[in-house]
C-alpha cells in the first residue's frame, strides 16, 4: 500500500538552531523517498539553498496533501494561519525538543515514514474568530490558535470593560488585560495567567483576567460556542489593543467593541500514532522533575 | 391555565436562622392555594410543628411533582441525594440570601407563583459517580453534586498516588490530595484550591492538586465523559481518605483505588424565568464591590 | 493644651464626589477653630472656590507642620511626593470610606480634633528610588511610596532581562515584567499580581513577575536594603517601561539598567490614637462577607 | 594554622539511597586526616558498621564543635532539633543533589577540608516555638526551623479560629487550616500554598491560609517578633491539629489556644565560602529550565 500523504510541502520559520539543518535533512529524504515535495513560499525566500518547487500560501490547498513544519509551537500557528482555511493537515517536527504541538523528533526518519504512510491520528482544534468594531463598523479581524489578548497599551491605568456573553451581561472588569484562551492556548500565554490547562478535546475556552482590580476574579471556563463581546468604557483616557497569537497589536477606542467567537476554520493537527497528550504536558510542564520540597 | 407543578413536597435541614419561618410560612402559602402539599420526612422530624403528610424518601417520586428546599446551597445538595434518581426537579428557597442554586427570595411569593404556573428555566446538573476499589472489589461507591475530595487523613506526610484518565498514565501527584469537581463545584471547594468556575453548561471537570510538591502542577479541565482512576501508592505509610460533596470520609489503604465517573443521575434545578448564571456569579463573589485597589 | 499641630496645608486631587465639599468643610472647621490654614496651591488651582493662601511644594516644608489630605489613597502618593523630602507628616481623611491610608472620616470632627490635639501615632513608611542608566549614565531618577513596574511595552513579546541583588546574581526573568514593591505597595498593584500582604512594619520589599515564562517564578520577599539592578538583554526588539506609583512611563533601551534601592524620603503618615491596621485589612479586603462557599 | 573545626560528630537519617556509602567515605576521611570523629547515636544505631564514638545528644555540645548531617533538607531538620539549645554548627552533606541546607557535594572533600579550615560563611537561622494551651494551661510545646501547619483533622469540615497578632485581632479564618513559616520554611510546605519566597536573611514569617473560604484571603508577611495567637472557635465540631515541620501531629480542642513567636534557638548553618542562596534558588525551583511557552 502507497503512502497516506504523497504531496507534501515543507515550512519553516526563523533561523534558530537545526531548522535549516533539519529542513535540508526532511527534504532530501522525502526526495529520494520519492514524495512529491514542494516548500513553501516564504521558506523558500528564508533558505534559499533548499532545492524544491515554491508553492504561494493559495496554492497549498490543490496542490498538496500535507504541510510538514520544522520547528516549535510558534511555527505551527504561524502554519496554522495558511493552512487552516482549507484544513490542510499539518505534521510539526521539533527541534530535538518535544513542543505542545510538534512531536515529531527530527532525525526518527522511521517515525515520519509511518506517519505517512498512515499511522497517524488526526485531531481538530477550533480556533477563534477575534473582531473589533467601531461605531458598528468592522474595523479588524483575524483568526487564532491560541488566544487574544486584551490589554492596556503604554497607558499605566487599568481598563475599564464591560463582558457580555451571548448578549447576557457578564460582569465589569477593571484590569490590565483580559487574555480569551483556546484549549489549545491554555498551557501557553493564559497558564502564565494563572489559567487552567484546558484538555485539547474539551469545546470550551477560558478567560483569565490580568491584574484584575477586583481580588475575587477568577479564570472562568465558558463553552466554545459562546458569543463573548467586550465593550470598551467611554471613560477610558486611551483605548486598550489586541493582541492575536502573540503576533499583532490593534488598538480600539474607548466605546469600540470586540466580539469573540469560534472560528470556522480549524488547526488540523497529524500525529504520530503513539500520540499522548499527557505524555507531552508532563514533558513540557517538567512534572516528573520539578518539586522543592 | 392550572400550575405546572401541583403536587410539591417541602424539605429544609438544619436549624439556621429564618429556616422554620419560611418553611412555614410557605407551607401555608401552598396550602391556601390549594396546592397538594407534602413534608418530606426527615424534614418533619426536624420541624414538628409544620403539619403536613410526611413523604419518605421512596415516596417522593410518586407522589410530588417538585421538590422545595429551603436553605442554602448545602441544604440543595442534600436534597438531590433524594431527588437524584428519579429526576426530580427542585427548586431552592433561599434565606434571603442569594445562594449559588437557591434563587428564591423567601418572601416573594409571586415569583414563587409564577415559577409554579410555568414560569421557569430547567436545568439539569451532572453530578459524578466515585467508586472506592480494594484488591479489585467495589467497598464504597457514592454519587456527588459538587467534589470529591481525595487528601491526606490525620497523617503528616503527602500522598503519592497515580492518576490515568481513560486507562492512559497522567501524572503521578505527590501532594495533600486532589479535588474532582463538577461546574456546580467549581465555585465550592474547589475554588479555594485555586480552581477555575466552569459555566454550568459545560460538559467538563477539574482537576484541582491540593498542595502539590510538584511546583508547576495546575488545575486541569478535562471532559465530562472521561474515566479518571487514582492509584495510591503502595509505599503511603496510610491510606489517604475521600469525602464526597463534603459529607463523608472513607478511607482508602495503600495499593487501592478510586474511579471518578460521571454519574447517570443529575441535580435538576428549576430557575425562575429570568435566572441569570452570571448576575448570580457577580453577587455571590462580590464582582462588583471587592477591589483594594 | 494647646493643639500639637497649629499649622495645617490642605491638599486634594481631582474632582470625585465629595472631594471639594469635605475640602470646604474642613477649611470653615480649621478656620473657625483658629488654626492656621493654607492651601497647596495646585489644589487651589483646582478649588478656586476655597478662600486659603496657597502655599507652594517648596514653602511647605517652612510654612505648615500638617499637610491634610482629602481623597483616597492616590491622593496621599501624590502628596507624599511633595511632603517626603520634608518629612512633613500628612494625615489622609477619605471621602466616606475608609482607604489604606486615609483613615479620618470625612465629617467626624471631633476625631480630627483629637489627632490634632496630640492623640496620634506617626507611622514612617519607606519609601523607594528608581534610577535609569544607559551606558553608565543617569537618565531618571524617581521615588515611590507604592511600587516600580517594569514592564513590556507596546510590544507584544516578553521582555528578557537579568537582576542582581547586591551585585550577586539573582536571575534571569522572562516575563510582561516585574513590580517591585514596599509593604505599602504590597496591597495594591502588586496584590493583583498574586503578591503577599507584607507588615507595614516589615523593613522588606516584595517583587512580583508579571506572566512569568518560568512557572517556577514565584513572589519573593528581600530585605528592604537590598539593591537590586535589572539589566535589560540587548536582544529584546524594543526596551521595556518603567512607572512608579503608577503615575508616570519611561522607557529603558535594551541594554539599559535599572537601580532600586531604599529612598531617603519617608511617607510620613499620622494615624487616629485607635489607627488598627489588621481593622483596615479586614475592611479593605471584606474578609468579613466574601466567601464564596 | 590548623582547621577551624577539629572535633566533629557525623549524623544521618533514613537508609535512602548512598547516605549510608557517604557516610562510610566521610568518616574515613576526617579520621584519617586526623580529626576527633564522634558518631551520633541514634544514627549509630541505624548505620552499625560505622566505628567511631556515639555521643549522646546531651553531649554533642561538650564533646563537638559541628555537626555534620549526611542527607537532604529533612536530615537536617531533625539535626536542628539535637543542636539547636547550643547553636552547635550544622553542615550539611547533600546525597549528590543540592539541597535548600545541604550544599556540601558528597565526594568534593577538598571543598569539605576548606569549610573545615575556616573557609566558610556562618548563617543563624530563625526558629519558632509553638504552643498549645487548654484552659491557659500549656499542653505542647515545640519549636520549629521549617513551619507550624493548623490543619483540620479527619473531619470534612473546615476549621473556625480568631487569630491575634500582638494581642490586637487580626481576622477570622474559616479554612482547612494555617501555615506560619520561617524564611527557611518558605521554600518548603507554604510555597506549595502559594506563599511567597521570604529570604533567609529576612526577620520575618509568612501566614499562609490554606482553602481559605474567604476568597480575599492572602499570605501575610509579618515581623518576626510578632507574637501570633490562635483561638478555636468552640463551635468546631472537633479540633484541628498541629504539625512541626511535618514531623508530629497533635491535636487542639475546640476553645483551645496556640501561641507561635520566634524561638530562643536558632538553627546555625555553615556553608561554604562561595555559598550562594540565589543559585540554590536557581537550581531548586529549576527557574533556567522550566516555562511552558
Amino acid at each position: 500500500m502507497g503512502p497516506a500523504f504523497k504531496k507534501i510541502a515543507l515550512m519553516a520559520r526563523g533561523r534558530k538552531k537545526g531548522v535549516e539543518e533539519t529542513l535540508s535533512a526532511v527534504a532530501q529524504y522525502l526526495t529520494e523517498a520519492e514524495y512529491e515535495v514542494f516548500i513553501e513560499a516564504e521558506t523558500a525566500k528564508i533558505f534559499k539553498d533548499i532545492d524544491l518547487t515554491p508553492l504561494q500560501a493559495t496554492e497549498l490547498d490543490n496542490r498538496c496533501e500535507l504541510l510538514v513544519v520544522i520547528g516549535g509551537d510558534g511555527s505551527i500557528i504561524k502554519a496554522a494561519h495558511l493552512a487552516a482555511p482549507h484544513k490542510l493537515p499539518i505534521l510539526g517536527i521539533n527541534r530535538g525538543r518535544l513542543g505542545f504541538l510538534t512531536d515529531i523528533h527530527p532525525y526518527e526518519f522511521e517515525q515520519l515514514e509511518r506517519v505517512l504512510h498512515g499511522e497517524y491520528v488526526r485531531e481538530d482544534r477550533f480556533m477563534l474568530k477575534c473582531e473589533l468594531f467601531d461605531d458598528g463598523k468592522l474595523l479588524y479581524s483575524d483568526k487564532v490558535v491560541n488566544e487574544i489578548a486584551l490589554s492596556r497599551g503604554l497607558v499605566t491605568h487599568m481598563v475599564d470593560f464591560d463582558v457580555y456573553i451571548n448578549h447576557q451581561f457578564m460582569c465589569h472588569y477593571r484590569a490590565d488585560g483580559l487574555i480569551t484562551a483556546t484549549p489549545t492556548g491554555s498551557t501557553a500565554y493564559a497558564m502564565s495567567g494563572g489559567g487552567p490547562i484546558l484538555h485539547p478535546r474539551l469545546d470550551a475556552m477560558v478567560m483569565v483576567p490580568m491584574f484584575p482590580h477586583t481580588l475575587t476574579s477568577r479564570p472562568i471556563v465558558i463553552p466554545a460556542d459562546s458569543c463573548i463581546e467586550f465593550i470598551i468604557d467611554e471613560k477610558n483616557e486611551s483605548g486598550p489593543c489586541i493582541s492575536c497569537d502573540g503576533q499583532e497589536r490593534v488598538c480600539i477606542k474607548p466605546g469600540g467593541r470586540m466580539k469573540i467567537e469560534k472560528a470556522d476554520t480549524v488547526l488540523r493537527l497529524i500525529h504520530p500514532k503513539d500520540y499522548n497528550y499527557y505524555e507531552t504536558l508532563r514533558t513540557k510542564l517538567h512534572w516528573e522533575s520539578v518539586g522543592a520540597r
